[in-house]
């Protein structure tokens, strides 16, 4: 049985041979034209749609469906090009894994190498570069930069994180966990490639900024929220703010992290602290806005296991032990010329399992 | 002589009763409207002319420039309301300030209170959300939040950031410094308002975000880079590494800091460390591109004395040292109902004194 079947049908932008953008979904190994139903899908990103709000996503899910289900033809998808889906409006980053920010402080911070305090008080999270989001297959120059005091150059401690995205629609104020579903569209996957290096040396006391900026790829295909089936989230303790409850719904997604042919960890979604809806509650709870097209993604999702980590930096415990992959070589971190794809699927909320597409990226030698 | 005479000639978006956006220049104490030349002023925000370039910049201001020599009639300020000028795409934040920085390591990490390793090594910054970029006179709410441990309510140490905005035209990657003129168009006056209880509790390690950003208001006047009169930039010990060099001009921008109808600060951008063309080179150092409408600012801006300083954290020693207003009232951090004015002039390139115009906000009770 497909990942990909009716049941799924994530949304993307493809071309053909004339160039032309246009909205599709995703069915088995194919895309299934949406432009010639026009309104929302006669558009060139998915912003419109996005836009739109519930009852409309409803609706093109429908037709969506009913498209399908008539047995319209799907152009295999090594027939089109895949673009960004969607205009990027802000992107922000979250930090919700406990098992990752745990790693991360052992390794970045050993003589503090706790939580913070505010950990598990709020969503810690950052504002990323918007204009560097790019979609799965870009390819990833290894940025340059200063790696330690004095010391110029290109990155040699390039990283990968395994994150889950959530793309705005509806823009809003203050919205509650309760309106997570009114505002959200659907869900990316995304890796926000770190050069771990140039990070360590710059964020105090700002945040990373360079080390991140570079590149963040995202996957061709935005699976609605519609198409997933919550789960309980975990417990939480201390127990949130009020404007952090109740919690919202979490979701069972099973990533993988491809090193080449090597299937290097496969992170557990399902164990995140924060929630998407309390991220975004967080996120609008000074009273800053989102709007149609913002992206905010869950942090690296890692779970307790060594083959369940997020990053190169905790898998091989920042390159102390490295990984050895299928061709025999071994990495600390990632090699010119290496490729790495994350995957994911999910129980769906028909009851099977859907696929979430994936996103991939080559790295390239560094230029600058 | 007017501080917005045909030397200046600042950009700006404006409507009058029929709501319609067009764009103007500022003379005197009026505004110009440009929009009959068609071309890059038939737009309602500036971002068609950002992106034109060098060339068409200098031509659409001797077209300006020729409009008002010709005697057109200007409109009073009072009579039009001004409009964010331009869409703002990334907005980053430096810290470019020594004597700032080492005034907030004092303040906020007395435990270790100089600079950062990496302070004179590069231009510290960090990513801001671009959704509340937001006019001048734009009402600013005070944000609610986690002021501590198990705190969460409305902002008890709301201050201001005085800064300095650069706004990016043409877009590119790896911009030299010597690449400064090709690619920024003009300055705008900003206030990065900052929630310092917010900040310093959620800022570890990943740095500033609803502190920060809930309003970051700028003033409704693009000033040209062809306005101003490039000064020396000061020394810099290091010397910085090849990609920070040359370090590009200096600009003699005096900044004024009104809190309600006392003037509390004079701050000299003069004496910022880092250049704008060495931020931009830092920030597109890594292969990142930055794009039209992309808004970078200098951090705030202090000089070494009390009376010059950017921030009510500098200026009041984090509310232990008040501040007495005229009015006789004293100020540790805003109160709700006050108004914050920043203020500016520069010698222009034609050798006299020009505004850059003010960017205002009033703070209103939290909601939140």
């Amino acid at each position: 049985m497909s990942l990909y079947g009716i049941e799924n049908l994530p949304y993307g932008v493809f071309s053909g041979d004339d160039g032309t953008r246009r909205i599709g979904v995703r069915l088995g190994s194919g895309v299934v034209d949406l432009s010639p139903l026009g309104g929302l899908f006669a558009a060139s990103t998915l912003n419109p749609l996005l836009a739109a709000g519930p009852p409309a996503w409803a609706a093109a899910r429908a037709q969506a469906t009913a498209v399908v289900a008539a047995g319209s033809s799907a152009t295999p998808l090594d027939q089109v090009r895949l673009h960004l889906p969607f205009e990027v409006a802000d992107y922000t980053d979250f930090y919700s894994s406990e098992q990752h920010a745990l790693n991360a402080g052992r390794i970045l911070r050993p003589q503090s190498p706790g939580l913070a305090s505010s950990w598990r008080r709020l969503p810690i999270g950052y504002h990323g570069r918007s204009a560097t989001v790019v979609v799965s297959e870009t390819p990833v120059e290894r940025p340059s930069g200063q790696l330690a005091d004095g010391v110029f150059g290109a990155s040699q401690r390039l990283d990968i994180e395994a994150e889950v995205g959530f793309v705005v629609g509806v823009p809003g104020r203050r919205v509650p966990t309760t309106g997570f579903a009114d505002h959200v569209f659907g869900v990316v996957l995304l890796n926000d490639w770190s050069a771990r290096d140039i990070q360590a040396f710059e964020y105090r006391p700002l945040g990373p900024f360079l080390g991140k900026s570079f590149a963040t790829s995202i996957s061709p295909w935005v699976v609605p929220l519609e198409a997933l089936a919550p789960i309980p989230a975990p417990p939480q303790d201390p127990s949130p703010h009020d404007y952090l409850l109740p919690p919202g719904p979490g979701f069972d997604l099973r990533l993988t992290v491809d090193w080449n042919d090597t299937r290097v960890s496969s992170p557990p979604f399902a164990g995140m602290y924060w929630t998407a809806a309390q991220q975004l509650a967080h996120l609008t709870s000074n009273g800053a806005s989102v709007r149609t097209g913002d992206l905010y993604a869950s942090g690296t999702v890692s779970g307790p296991g060594r083959d369940q980590v997020g990053s190169f930096l905790e898998l091989t415990w920042n390159g102390a032990e490295p990984v050895k992959l299928a061709d025999g070589t071994t990495r600390g971190f990632l090699l010119d010329g290496d490729r790495v794809t994350i995957g994911g699927t999910a129980i769906g909320a028909a009851g099977v399992e859907i696929g979430l597409g994936s996103v991939s990226g080559t790295i390239r030698p560094a230029t600058g």
